[in-house]
């Protein structure tokens, strides 16, 4: 691996999508998130919505199960993990650049010059937050972000049988709501 | 609450405590540790050596418990978490300081002005680490290592009835073994 990549994982409103774009600005890098749905939807042959979809689900009936192997998903499912493992190689094989969600650090571990990153934040300000960037919807913005963070736990699990959020399989996490977006892009550019 | 204040939870071996002692050097405030052990020692009758012992184990038979509240625990005990809140709510009123260890964020949380940090590293940087700093014994220092993260962990389980190493429950988590120390000393003076 040639490049250094910054990997970010982030609570559901804690602005780490934002971080990962204000970092990439900064650093003069490319930054794939809904640029990284996209190119596999356009390759896979499976629609934007499915994948973004299946993000942030991995379908109810999987959600809390613990199955380490790949052996009791829909063929889809794998296939969709396994062209999203294989875009996002291709994507560090490129330059360096900021990678959100999608699992990349574990996709990339022991592959490539990493920083891996975790941002989150203190529930009230991700509700705050998500009503202000997304807008208010029918559902209490706290269950909102509550929904979410069950679901994203659940598909960093299913996927990597890994704990979503665990100190120890990041290099830096930060507090968004407390120390402030910007604060978290000059940190993060500093240890670039 | 008029100070500032720094809490810094570590693993055992990440040299998590030369980074508090580093940073309150560098901005020229309090740092508490063995000084903390020495202060609750004198002031509360407890000799050193059975504080330092007591933080590292919480006693075999309640290491794996869950219990959140103190009422199986024998009165020496509760007496010393008793005693060592008191002292570290003292402690921060006196004036901006650094806490090593301790579960001073937990003590602290809701009533300082805290930056809560987390200090880890792998566990091979931190067995290296414990034979150049503390030297080798007939134990292996991954053995050494992997024993004190549990007594750690149990621990703080047992006074904070929270899971130990929650990347959500610090502010800043630091991974010193691919950062440095030093990168981690500068990252939390300027955080400060």
């Amino acid at each position: 691996m040639k490049h250094r990549i910054v990997t970010i994982s982030r609570e559901f409103g804690s602005g780490g999508r934002t971080v990962g774009r204000m970092l990439a600005d900064k650093l003069g890098i490319s930054c794939y998130d809904s640029e990284l749905i996209e190119k596999i939807a356009l390759e896979s042959g499976f629609s934007e919505s499915y994948i973004k979809d299946n993000e942030d689900s991995t379908h109810g009936r999987f959600m809390y199960s613990h199955f380490s192997s790949h052996s009791f998903l829909p063929s889809n499912d794998v296939y969709l993990w396994k062209f999203q493992c294989k875009i996002i190689r291709e994507l560090v094989d490129k330059g360096p650049c900021v990678i959100v969600g999608r699992c990349a650090d574990y996709i990339l571990k022991d592959t490539a010059d990493l920083l891996t990153v975790f941002i989150h934040a203190d529930i009230k300000f991700r509700a705050d937050r998500i009503v202000n960037v997304y807008g208010a919807t029918d559902t209490d913005p706290i269950q909102r972000v509550k929904q979410m963070d069950k679901q994203r736990a659940a598909y960093h699990r299913f996927y990597t049988d890994t704990k979503w959020g665990r100190a120890q399989d990041y290099h830096v996490c930060l507090d968004s709501g407390v120390l402030g977006i910007e604060k978290c892009v000059d940190i993060l550019s500093q240890l670039y």
